[in-house]
């Protein structure tokens, strides 16, 4: 049975994870959570870098095979360093998420040449403009927003009680807006922050109000496909056994197990606290 | 010249710094924000503790032989063990901020017997009920409310544009409704966390919005003094001499000197990045 290590931040990641378990499941996950050093999203790329690569070397001490930096930001500001650092495959959802986009472009009555893109992503990620870069390489136009009170607004869970909501979507209207500004007919929304897609229906709701209409798109399941089409040259699969899950995190794992069934969508057994240092 | 160690998990600290440096100038400050590792707010006590010890023996080591822990979370949750493993007296923001709760309660028309307080502070500090721990002692009946959302919307300076104070606005209403459901006739509002001095006009007007008439107290000035008290034992202080400033930081440079100054109300010069670990 393979073993496959996912990283994220925090939570955010095993929206990935999720993604990963029906695709792929006769395979062992080790996912790590780095919540004692979180948010990586406001921090600065040598930071970053150092607890990233921290945190890769401890999923391959776990005997992952092949690594999945299922963090926006980590895959941003840190991916060509940790591919240095580790000697095993390492899958970022950068480009996964370009990728998504520009299929959804393709499909799109604008089509490749006249689809413009919105990144939404946290300050290091759009400082990094990796989005950009990748985007821009399958010739598509993009504006990045990074949006640093999303992640806490979605860690306080301000999405359905009406007053919360209303906040959120406060919130988000200001965020669209001000890239709406910059990128004025842009058609496609990638989601550049694992936390986001928990805010798809406010986001949907938003654009509305707004009367402007965008393909949401996310790096979730793009990702999990670019992991499947990596592993399509290994022995075939048992397509009926089970995902095994071990979730690691470095800061409380009571809060770990709470917030973490949130982006899993089902209960988190077996969590571990590990100490990485700091 | 004698050297003071102040530190925080990031810039709020530097309100206290702001109270201490005309108060007690002849003297070297060497100020710590571990920002590589913040917020502190929304994480366990046991990486709490190992963050602040960690941060404590850095300054000890830069020469400080007085410590003050300018950080609500930190010294609700770590200040007996910072005194455990420091040779150095460690001064913390919960009591002195307690003392400076009585003597408005002492002044008002409520009396300490009538006076009821609401403490803002951060999930970690009321979890750990440092604060109404010490207040109790003192006679008084207060609620602790946690309130994540703050430190973010302070550190983005959503206070200024009309609809970024709008949105901080109706955090804080959301906030302080639930804090007076549980304590109605309160008259004395505690700011426990040392980001929320910069929101005091918002708080001020989010009350007047309410009808409701509260007292504002915050910790720094408090601090300041019981710093000041006890160095009054000391010999006598050459009060024409210029306090002299050295800060250092666990991640960017540019964004501690950028977002520093609002919290210190003047420039930063000379600061130091270093690497505690993590």
């Amino acid at each position: 049975m393979k073993t496959i290590g996912v990283f994220d931040s925090g939570f955010g990641g095993l929206t990935v994870l999720r993604e990963l378990l029906p695709l792929i499941p006769d395979t062992r996950y080790v996912y790590l959570g780095d919540t004692a050093r979180l948010p990586y999203g406001s921090k600065s790329r040598e930071t970053i870098v150092r607890y990233a690569v921290s945190s890769a070397h401890f999923l391959a001490d776990q005997g992952a095979e092949l690594l999945v930096i299922a963090c926006n930001t980590a895959t941003a500001l840190a991916l060509d360093e940790i591919r240095e650092a580790m000697p095993i495959p390492v899958i970022g959802v950068v480009e996964p998420g370009a990728q998504a986009v520009l299929a959804a472009a393709k499909a799109s009555r604008a089509g490749t040449g006249q689809s413009k893109v919105v990144v939404l992503a946290t300050a290091a990620t759009t400082q990094s403009k990796a989005y950009s870069r990748s985007l821009s390489a399958l010739g598509l136009s993009s504006i990045e927003k990074a949006c640093p009170l999303l992640v806490p607004l979605v860690e306080e869970g301000w999405l359905e009680q009406p007053a919360h909501k209303a906040v959120t979507l406060d919130v988000l209207r200001i965020y669209l807006l001000e890239a709406l500004e910059q990128a004025p007919g842009a058609n496609i929304l990638l989601l550049g922050c694992t936390h986001y897609p928990l805010l798809t229906p406010l986001i949907e709701t938003t654009l509305k109000n707004l009367h402007h209409s965008m393909q949401i798109i996310d790096s979730a399941a793009a990702t999990a496909n670019a992991v499947a089409a990596h592993l399509s040259g290994s022995p075939p699969r048992l397509v009926d056994a089970n995902p095994e899950c071990i979730f690691y995190a470095t800061d409380s794992i009571e809060k770990f197990q709470r917030l973490g069934s949130a982006f899993l969508r089902q209960p988190l057994s077996e969590v571990h606290l590990v100490d990485l240092g700091g």
